[in-house]
């Protein structure tokens, strides 16, 4: 008997037909004798209606009150998927995240669990219910509503899944693993058996899409063994068989897996992001503070960062925001930054993409970067930023070049073709 | 500075616009120096649509569950309030029932309220925040969410006053008072400036409709000074004109308010109710507790209830309950009760109206029965039923006659004068 969590997004609860066809799967599961924590999203649409609605009477919401009213698209699914279950003659209790002290910080609409009281949901299993909990919240210390922001359900799945110390966390979505790259993008790209959290982690972040990156973190640390996988097959299809479907993230250390490994596994992208530039920029100690300081206050996530060599005392400082963020970011710098460190201007520009080559394998490996950038020399597209990690290389392009870049590189490294 | 307690009903929330006018409308007295708490309903139709989504699912809902998904219709409804008024420059904050713990006992989908710790939303008063509260809504011992029924966001407001001590408990609504009986039947019909909490009970569970007979009940029992009145009127309406208008609930012992009391202050009516008759049962004791004992443990509320005298040991015994119950109390009298007394026969029927004549005064009057039975013979409406009580007589008459009793009724008593 193993202790499951199986979480199922938006489209997967899109309707009360798919919410019948999750209890169905549950059910599959809980018969073959596993003890099973279902966490659930909104409704498809429902979290947008609700944020749209909010907007209607305050252009601005306020923080609090968007979460205490965006929170009640979870509450609504999982009181219907205890239904559903209750429906097929199990036994079914749903739990929002406050009833079960889904505790997180202050920061309403993009709260962090700090901890998870596992006890009343243990007590359930042990007395054969099926628990649906609602992901996407929590509660503070003082007992307002908080919610995860976008994407928070993966996170409250592992979370718990680590509260628990499930044998396993499998992520139900509308795609059925992790690929290469984007098929739309490339139609060879190919789906990978297993990828690195380190892989993971990188492809999530660049807009590969399939996991909130900050699941993937959490479930890296607390050691969660977590699975991609697709709710759009049949919910009767073989228990065997769809345990074994989908992706599934593996530890770096776990050399049976770094054996079938490439070099490059996949080749990620975003068109999320907007860049800036601080020109002319007295380069002295804490510069860099006193630029990203008070983004970081604003709440606002800062991805690339690039400081150029100093010349003459002065250096060009570099980074990237999410495109949403941009407008902000740069109020924030003109109001706050400019004058204070005499920067000469500052300059944006939000029609950018980011290209990323991917894998665990290329630390061992030279030569990747050069491949990288000699493939999109030959296409004739100009590099605007790079930024280099460990499994890594990243590079900033114009917006109109990013299907042609992933598809070239894509090729360049081999990737429609599974390792030997 | 009084503490006012201001419940607003599903239509007076039905939209984004009508919102913005509850925020006007309660700017308006906080403005004027008061501390204001606001209870409101869920936007109208919402919950209608969230019972029609689980019904999909289960067509016999969990009510556990259904209280879970239910609960957030007024949940969103509190975080746009709030949302409202801070949008016109006015500290706010929302909590759910759970939050600020209005405590009840675990009868999911009609659970009653034991007790509201007042602290919290004392604290934001004296903060300077509008304190906006979900009606409808509580919390169970165990943690579960429970709501009250139809109707319940009256009684979490009156509950809340009397928590609170509040000065007044103004319920706005989409009628601007109380009156003597329904307009849309009797257009002479007359607004009552005020109704003692007896009346109001007793036109309240005949129909009028106007404020849930539990919520007026908790008033009497607390001493909580409620008002019905309009949220249709212009928002900004002077504060003097609209803290005298429509209808004030006052209590029985008030001498001054009884000097301008009528004999009888209206009539009442109510078309939700069903008849049964259980026919020639044996008279012995505890007859009537072997009927209604099973029926009460069905958690179906029974109103009138008639034994006839005894004829050779046997006799007739009716009783009325909600007309949507009626095939449930048929069900339970057919199964548990019919066989074990020994009844003849349980005959049923749903097609009949109650007609009652209410007033204060009628205790100290006599005649009032016999004019009430003339109007109807007059009429050449036979009645089915009669009850009394001090301030109420009663009867239940064919369905189709009803319009016809009320008016006939209402110009008999010569309610659409004002008393002298």
């Amino acid at each position: 008997m193993a202790l499951i969590v199986q979480k199922y997004g938006g489209t997967s609860v899109g309707s009360v037909e798919r919410i019948k066809n999750v209890a169905r799967r549950v059910a599959k599961w809980q018969r073959a004798g596993h003890q099973l924590v279902v966490v659930v999203s909104a409704m498809s649409g429902e979290t947008n209606r609700l944020i749209a609605l909010a907007k209607e009477v305050q252009p601005n919401p306020d923080p609090r009150e968007l979460d205490v009213v965006a929170s009640t698209g979870e509450q609504v699914t999982i009181g219907l998927t205890a239904m559903a279950l209750k429906e097929l003659g199990l036994k079914a209790k749903s739990y929002t995240g406050p009833q079960v002290h889904v505790l997180t910080d202050s920061a309403f609409t993009k709260a962090r669990i700090l901890e998870i009281d596992e006890r009343k949901i243990r007590a359930d299993l042990n007395d054969g219910y099926i628990v649906v909990v609602a992901g996407f919240q929590g509660v503070d210390e003082f007992g307002n509503i908080t919610t995860l922001g976008r994407g928070g359900s993966d996170t409250s799945a592992v979370a718990l899944a680590a509260a628990l110390k499930a044998d396993e966390c499998m992520i139900f979505t509308d795609v059925d693993g992790v690929y290469t790259t984007d098929p739309r993008i490339v139609p060879e790209a190919r789906r990978l058996h297993t990828v690195t959290f380190e892989e993971m982690l990188e492809m999530a972040s660049l807009g590969s899409k399939v996991l909130q990156i900050r699941s993937v973190e959490f479930a890296g640390k607390y050691n969660v063994r977590l699975r991609v996988l697709s709710s759009l097959t049949d919910p009767d299809l073989p228990i065997e068989q769809e345990a074994n479907s989908g992706t599934l993230i593996t530890y770096e250390g776990d050399k049976a897996m770094a054996m079938e490994k490439a070099v490059v596994s996949g080749i990620a992208f975003s068109r999320d992001e907007a860049k800036i530039t601080l020109t002319r920029v007295p380069d002295r100690p804490g510069i860099a503070y006193q630029i990203l300081g008070p983004i970081a206050e604003a709440n606002i996530d800062v991805d690339m960062i690039v400081q150029n060599v100093s010349v003459d005392g002065y250096t060009d400082f570099s980074f990237t925001v999410h495109r949403n963020e941009y407008a902000k970011a740069m109020d924030v710098l003109n109001s706050k930054v400019k004058a204070h460190i005499g920067a000469r201007e500052i300059v944006g520009d939000p029609r950018i993409c980011k290209v990323s080559v991917v894998g665990i394998g290329m630390r061992s490996h030279v030569g990747i970067a050069s491949l990288m950038f000699r493939t999109l020399a030959e296409e004739g597209i100009n590099i605007q930023m790079i930024a280099t990690s460990e499994i890594k290389i990243s590079v900033v392009v114009d917006d109109k070049y990013m299907e042609l870049a992933v598809r070239a590189l894509h090729r360049a490294f081999g990737l429609e073709h599974a390792p030997a």
